[in-house]
């Protein structure tokens, strides 16, 4: 009997199938300090205990997409080993901080399967979750990815291609308990715009850049322990390794913090795509676009929509081409739901 | 007076000397965190608190090799700041595991010591072992190396050669205190494979590849403290750094999980050959055989003895030559004795 | 309204003007352990929390150059972001360590201001103060920095330049509460020299080397939420990223353990230059002089003052050339007080 995991093929899957991800996970304050030495983050409600405090949170939590990363990684060796695409996201939601102590467990369930007209490969829709100790859900978020078959001979599945709202109402995002932002120090924050400050429509350039290197990326997607080969084995692909593409989110969502300071938590994933590959050597830069923005029942909490784009360089706020593309230089275009004071 | 250290001689070592090691060490969440980032680990119970509990331990402990590099690298400024080789390990045994919050120490004994033949260079073999801050021995481990003679002068000492065990036995391994394997998650673990699933004998080849990069392996090897200035100065040799033997049992060891996911905890050591160097920008590679399988005391839980080996290339499963010589590119040849759920 | 921070110019200054700056930080064994990751630090008080109750502590300290450089890191993007250059510091005291757990913040007062005489940069003196949570000062240090003007139109300000201290006396410098090294383990310490093996103008070459990589001095700066871009985008200068002048001062640091095993605790920072740019690639050594010894009011407790020199070769002990002007080996000289053994 073989003993290593050879990963799934389009074919097993089937519908309504739910997944057990292996490998739970417990994270302190390395897990932190580890991603703040990784990422440029300066948000302070992850920086600081007392700021978290302050705006009601017990302690500070774990990053949100740290907690997201840990969550997908449980997912790779089950859903994407053989992954040719991670095609998008749809409907993820945060619904309880990760604080430092917790143990994190994933599920998925297919809830959607398309086989291709080449008779090759086929797209698989899953609805992950992961879970605290207590068994609480602290993230809920759908993808679909694109797998070869193995057994080419292997009968094509009924197609069923879930309903996914393009975009999340802001009555489904989820405030975390006893947040507060109605005393919020934004001396402490780093900026004075609250999100009156902020016009939909409106775009910032978050100005700097961060040159990437192998061992960072390595080191990050370790953590999440993501096994995807293509990572860390320098002869997997012809062009060398290929980044994360959660790195290049963390990247950019640490560089939003010049001009987004106080979009402090993730609560929601509209939508993401990772337009090219990232490489080491390359240098990230990010800009941003106000979507939407929504009061919550919290005291002093809005939500703000915001678009996030990485480059890796070219002009800002020029995303795609005639031909509807993104252009070459984009590496991501991240749809999401952060809070903000009002 | 000089106050830096210039390390000891073949000389300067006496049968029966105890040379209690300097810079003791805590442990916290950082440490494993940083273990996690360094090399790509998925063992559940060094993941989780929660399977930790479940299988009878407070809580996860650091790894076991960590561990074993912490006491290591104590034991390099007074045993092989000066060695010429690093000729092998013995009778290794983990004897207590260690959690977040405990402090390491080491001493080690000289137990043997030969003069070559040429005069200028000598065997010394130790006994050291690591103390947690209870002076609860928590790992035991004997290991030679060859050392220069500074003054070729000095006499020679009495050839003294320890007995030492090929391996250790079954009943001489240590399992810790309360563990329990009789209800163990198999979903959660990453695998189905229990003791019985293996055949001594058979081999796995890990699949998995990790290119190595300069930065991880020096903070690998700063972590431990280990202060070998071969591993950080460019200058110190002339195919530039070269890597902490240490840094490679860890990476084949969390490669390994693909295929022996369950073989949790390692709590002997019988032997280990660093074959070839190993340099940045390798991409290491591991296999694995079964050599034999016992039983032990507590509930569920079996012991399996494992070659774990080390490449940077080549195919799986050869080892040496017909010369009896290993391959070049083998890194590693490691025997130790890990404990699986039966 | 631009939500971007373009950072401050010289204009923006005013005499006694007061900075409260953003992002407090919590710190945890997280950044211990990537503190000692990142540099060979063995100091023992700082690596071991039993070390550190022996000597009347509660726990282990985190780093005094790390709580400096978090302190510094925070006074970035409103003192140095537009900076021609890091001129120098003085009257730099620890006044009380930080623990696991606690919370820093800073702020910083406006003590010198002096347009040069090109009209088109100048120096700005600051105070910089660290506070912990419970709004205890932690560190207090003064330094300028060269300053471009965005509106060379901008009136000058009248000349105020603060009368600096060339060094601490060490009646100045704060002995942590409780600190008391009668009983002294000088075997787990490392080195047997207490503070009387020690002679005034004595120089220590200590010996051992270090090759920079880029990931790892991004890693350190990111760590201590430096923003300054020129550390982190190769785009940003013609010869590529600058190294944080801090990562230089930690390696020196870290280096000096061997020689100086026993100069535990820095509690004061008399001056420092930055005197050439380190970039990836050199390899960093140390030497130490002995400028002065002192003895404290705390059991057993003497202060060593030293000058640490790091240079990226040539030989140990060269400072400057017949001009006055640092040798271009040298990359760091600082004269800092620290606490020994008497």
């Amino acid at each position: 009997m073989q003993k290593t995991n050879p990963g799934r093929f389009f074919e097993d899957y089937e519908l309504g199938m739910v997944i057990d991800h292996a490998v739970p996970r417990t994270v302190s304050g390395g897990e932190r300090a580890m991603y703040h030495a990784l990422y440029p983050m300066r948000h302070a409600l992850y920086s600081s205990d007392e700021f978290a405090r302050a705006s009601g949170l017990p302690s500070s939590p774990l990053d949100d997409l740290a907690a997201f990363h840990i969550v997908f990684g449980k997912t790779v060796p089950d859903v994407s080993l053989n992954a040719v695409a991670n095609l998008g996201y749809a409907e993820g939601r945060w619904l309880k901080p990760v604080y430092a102590g917790d143990t994190l467990r994933a599920s998925s369930e297919v809830i959607g399967l398309k086989q291709n007209s080449n008779g090759k490969t086929g797209v698989v829709y899953v609805r992950s979750r992961g879970y605290n100790q207590h068994d609480e859900c602290v993230l809920d978020y759908k993808r679909w990815v694109m797998l070869r078959k193995a057994d080419l001979d292997a009968p094509a599945p009924d197609t069923v291609i879930p309903d996914l709202k393009s975009a999340l109402n802001p009555q489904d995002l989820v405030v975390p308990e006893g947040l507060d932002f109605s005393t919020y120090d934004f001396t402490l924050s780093g900026e004075p715009h609250r999100m009156s400050d902020y016009e939909i429509g409106e775009t910032i350039d978050h100005v700097d850049g961060v040159t990437i290197e192998e061992a960072e990326h390595m080191m990050a997607t370790r953590l999440w322990q993501n096994t995807s080969k293509v990572h860390f084995d320098v002869t997997a692909r012809p062009e060398g390794r290929l980044i994360y593409g959660g790195h290049v989110i963390s990247m950019a969502r640490a560089l939003s913090f010049n001009g987004l300071a106080n979009a402090q938590m993730i609560v929601g994933l509209n939508a993401g795509a990772h337009a090219n590959p990232c490489l080491a050597g390359q240098t990230v830069r990010a800009w941003s676009e106000v979507l939407d923005k929504a009061e919550t029942k919290a005291p002093g909490v809005g939500a703000i929509r915001l678009r996030l784009v990485a480059t890796k360089g070219g002009a800002p706020f020029e995303l795609k081409g005639e031909t509807g593309k993104y252009n070459p230089d984009v590496l991501l275009d991240l749809d999401y739901w952060a809070l903000m004071p009002l």
